[in-house]
């Protein structure tokens, strides 16, 4: 039978799965009502936020317990640090979902990119999707390989940032201001997703291979 | 004579203290690099950056090191904890002052801002300034009542944020696409260090009044 020490380490490290699995949920539907312009998918993934915002506090209360009752060490103790970490960006992950849901909402019932743009958003919410899958399994599994995927994915992510960056500024821009700046933050949000999920990659191999904790 | 555990406690909340020092600098060279489109000071936050990253390491490794030690518990454990989040904070702060710099230099010798702007975001420069130098003093002395007062600086940012939405979106702005792109990333970069003195300054309540680590 397992150690009690091991049942709570496994809590932690199912309970930062589970978020990795809410926040691909909120990433799948804010790109959904983007892309649809729709509502109440908006709505949805801003109210499913409380949930994460809960669970990273229960990784804290987690590791608080585990600290006070097992005082880990070495690979324990690297495991408790970084879920705190980790809970930390996929939280900010999940927020990244609400601001372009929040966004969506904002400009309801008008469209919230032009039309020309809906297949490189189309293109980011898949890549955004595929990196916070990969990273549920990272997180699962502890295996620094499929972490150093990760970083693969992100380039995707970048390179439609850009895009959209050529695609704004080029002389046939006709939609205005206004909408240069949305599609700019919306894009902005896809990154940083991104960015996010490669720092929990990192952790993970930190974790796996220790003890440095260089970023 | 101070324990051994005590001492480190200390050195932990010094490093953090000194975080916040190293951030308050980077803020203001970027502000007066943005300014003042001077490249060499833009460079200057640029090659800092990696200091301030390096303490966040340091961090990491000084709550190993008393987690593995003294196996803290209570408001020490708090504090360990709280660390790290804080850490993480500030170590992104550095980061969005390094964003500035970077549009800088991006843009330079062209100037990255239209003169009309200047004084808007040399009062987000201020505010931000402010804001790190009250994080600094918050963190020192552990003050929950000064921690809250760091909101209010923060609404500041916030204010000066819209205000630079209706100048970018008003009919008389006669700037372009791509200075409006530029002015709001600028722009969201000074609110995101608000939000994260917001972060650090709640952390520091908690740590004093504990136990609920709700966010």
């Amino acid at each position: 039978m397992p150690h009690d020490n091991e049942i709570r380490l496994q809590e932690l490290n199912n309970t930062l799965v589970k978020m990795s699995e809410l926040v691909g949920t909120a990433i799948s539907l804010a790109t959904r009502a983007l892309l649809e312009d729709d509502l109440a998918l908006a709505e949805q993934v801003m109210s499913g936020d409380a949930q994460l915002n809960g669970l990273n506090a229960d990784v804290e209360s987690l590791c608080f317990k585990i600290s006070t009752l097992q005082a880990p060490i070495a690979r324990d103790l690297r495991m408790v640090i970084g879920a705190i970490r980790m809970a930390s960006s996929l939280e900010r992950m999940g927020d990244l979902a609400v601001h372009i849901a929040k966004q969506v909402r904002l400009r309801y019932p008008n469209p919230s990119i032009p039309r020309g743009l809906i297949e490189i958003f189309a293109e980011m919410g898949q890549a955004a999707n595929k990196i916070v899958e990969e990273i549920g399994q990272v997180i699962a599994t502890g295996d620094p390989v499929l972490a150093n995927r990760i970083a693969q994915h992100d380039d995707v992510l970048d390179r439609l940032h850009r895009e959209l960056f050529t695609a704004v500024l080029a002389p046939t821009w006709a939609h205005g201001v206004e909408a240069a700046i949305d599609v700019t933050l919306l894009s902005r949000y896809f990154e940083r997703f991104g960015d996010h999920a490669v720092t929990v990659a990192k952790r993970i191999t930190h974790i796996a291979v220790g003890p440095t904790f260089a970023e």
